[in-house]
C-alpha cells in the first residue's frame, strides 16, 4: 500500500478512484492502510489468492477480462465457502514494462465488473514493475456474524453431501486448450466466467443448512478430502449423481479444479435450487476416513488427485 | 487460501502451524478464509505489499532472513503509520522450483521472528510455484479504535513536522552494494533490519499528537509530498535538522526510500524520545502547496524524487 503513481495502471486507477469509500470502506486507496468498518457483531474473513501468468492463466488462452474476472472470483469464492459477505478487495499487481495498456484496461474491466456486481469496492493494494510475467495477488476481506462461519470441520456421519452448479467444465476447457483446439467462451462458461456462489453460501449459513463447506477450487476429490480430514470423517460419492458440465468427463469433475462451486455437508433438507443455482446431492458422510466412489454398483477408493497448475 | 500441501514450504509451515489461533485469530491456516475478531469498537486496517526478487531485493545482496524480515516490516510499518495495532499477517509466496529449502527456511525465520516479536500470527496466505523469481506479497490486518486512524490528511499550517529514528541508511546501503562494496549488516542496520514503529505510532495516536502521519517508505521528499497533497498544505524542512544515518548523505535521507520511520505533523509538544526511539523536529507545515528546503540560510524548492526500485 498504497498504489503509487510511478506505475501507469490508469485502467485500474481511473475506475477505482471514483468515490469508492462508503459505509464499510472508511478510507480506501491513498493512505498507508485502508480503514474498514465491519457490521456490528461480525467477524472478519480474509483470503488471499495468486493469479500468476503461466501458472494460473496463459495470455494466449485467456483474454485480459477473463484473467481479471477469474482473479477476483478466486477470492470471492473463498468468502462464499465460509457463508460470508464480501466487504472489500485489495489487489497487488506487478506488470512487465512492455505490457500494452490495452491489456491492463481489459484486466481492470473484468475484475471491476465482477466487483461492481457484488458491490465489493477495491480498497487498496500495491503495484510494482514485474521482473517476469504478470503477477496478481487478490485479497478479499469479508464479514460473517460472530461464531457463524461455516468451516471445513463440522461434517458428521449421516450428513448428505451436496454440490452447487456443475463440475468439470474448467478442466475440460484446459484439456481442449492443451490440445490446441479453438475454444469458445460460450462452450465453457464455467472456465471463462465462473461465478462465486456468495448468495448460496450466505443462505446456507443463515438457515444452518451446511455442517461443513468448501469451494471446489482444487478438484472435487481434493476438496472433499479437505472436508473429510478436517471433520474426521469419510465419504461415499455416487458417480452417477455428480452434475457434469456439458463437455466434461467424470475425471474432469472428480479431479479437475477451478470450478468455484460450493461443496457442503448437510443434515437438513436442502432445496434443489437456491437463488437460481442448482444444488445436487452427490453422496453422504460416513464413519472412518476413507473416500469411496460408487459406480455401476461397484465401490472404488476415491483418492485426492487435485488440480495441478499448468506450467 | 489456503496454503496447499502441494508445495513444500516446510520452513514456513512447521513453525506457522504451531497453534497460532488465539484471541484474535479464531480460524487460521487450513480453511477457505481466516476468521478474525477485532477488539470491540475498533475498525480494521488492511495493507498489502509486494517483495519481488530483482525489484525489492536481490538474492546476492540480501540473505533470506533479511528478505523475510523486510517483507513483514513493509506491512507492519503501514499499520504503524495509521497508529494501529497489527492483528494478523497473510503471506502469498511463489517460489521457483529449484530454490534450495535452506533459503525458504531462512526466509521463514526472518519473517516469523519479527512476527513473534510483534505478536502477529501468520493466519493464512497462498502458495504457488513461481514461473520466475521469488514473489512474496504480505498482507497485514490491524485494528484501530473507530474513527481514530491517523491519516495523511489532517496537517494544518503551523504544525511542526517530526520524524522518528534516522534517515537515509537504506539508500546508502544500496549505493554501496551497487558500487560492488562489501556491505556488512552491522554498518547498515536500517537497511538490513528495519524496525516498524508500532509502539511509537500507537502512542502518538493515543495522545492525539499526530495530525497527519505516513511511513517513510518511498523517501522523505515523496512521503512528505503525500502528506502535503492529502492535507492541502505546504512544508518547510530544515536540512540541518534531518537526522542522518551514519553513512547516509542528505540526498539519501531526502530521496532514498525503505527507511520505515514515521513522518508526522503535530500541533502538540512531542517528546524527544518515545519508547526508546528518537523523535526529531525537522520543519513545519505552511500554507500553500510548496515544499521548501532551508539550507545554509537559503531556500530551495524540495521536489518529490522518491525511491526507485532497483531493476
Amino acid at each position: 500500500m498504497p498504489m503509487p503513481e510511478r506505475l501507469l495502471i490508469e485502467g485500474v486507477r481511473s475506475r477505482v478512484l471514483r468515490g469508492r469509500t462508503g459505509r464499510r470502506v472508511r478510507v480506501g486507496i491513498g493512505d498507508d492502510c485502508a480503514v474498514l468498518r465491519l457490521p456490528k457483531g461480525h467477524e472478519a474473513l480474509v483470503t488471499t489468492d495468486f493469479s500468476l501468468e503461466g501458472v494460473h492463466f496463459r495470455r494466449d488462452w485467456h483474454g485480459p477480462e477473463v484473467v481479471g474476472h477469474r482473479c477476483l472470483t478466486r477470492g470471492l469464492s473463498d468468502i462464499a465457502a465460509m457463508g460470508g459477505d464480501p466487504v472489500a478487495a485489495f489487489l497487488s499487481l506487478a506488470l512487465p514494462a512492455k505490457l500494452p495498456q490495452k491489456w491492463v484496461d481489459g484486466f481492470a474491466e473484468g475484475l471491476l465488473d465482477l466487483a461492481n456486481e457484488f458491490d465489493v469496492p477495491l480498497a487498496g493494494g500495491d503495484t510494482a514493475q514485474s521482473p517476469g510475467g504478470i503477477l496478481a495477488d487478490i485479497v478479499v476481506m469479508g464479514s460473517v456474524p460472530t461464531g457463524k462461519a461455516v468451516l471445513r470441520a463440522g461434517a458428521k456421519a449421516g450428513d448428505w453431501i451436496y454440490v452447487t452448479g456443475i463440475l468439470g467444465g474448467s478442466a475440460a476447457a484446459i484439456e481442449a486448450l492443451r490440445r490446441g483446439k479453438r475454444v469458445s467462451r460460450k462452450d465453457y462458461p464455467e472456465h471463462f466466467h465462473p461465478m462465486p456462489r456468495i448468495a448460496v453460501g450466505r443462505l446456507l449459513r443463515e438457515r444452518g443448512l451446511a455442517s461443513a463447506m468448501i469451494d471446489v477450487s482444487d478438484g472435487l476429490s481434493t476438496d472433499l478430502g479437505h472436508i473429510c480430514e478436517e471433520s474426521g470423517v469419510g465419504a461415499e460419492i455416487e458417480a452417477g449423481a455428480i452434475p457434469l458440465a456439458r463437455k466434461a468427463t467424470l475425471g474432469n469433475a472428480l479431479h479437475g479444479g477451478d470450478d468455484y462451486e460450493l461443496l457442503f455437508a448437510s443434515r437438513g433438507r436442502v432445496p434443489a435450487q437456491i437463488q437460481g443455482v442448482a444444488v445436487t446431492r452427490i453422496g453422504r458422510v460416513v464413519r472412518g476416513r476413507k473416500m469411496t466412489l460408487l459406480r455401476g454398483g461397484r465401490r472404488f477408493e476415491l483418492k485426492a488427485k487435485g488440480w495441478q497448475h499448468f506450467g
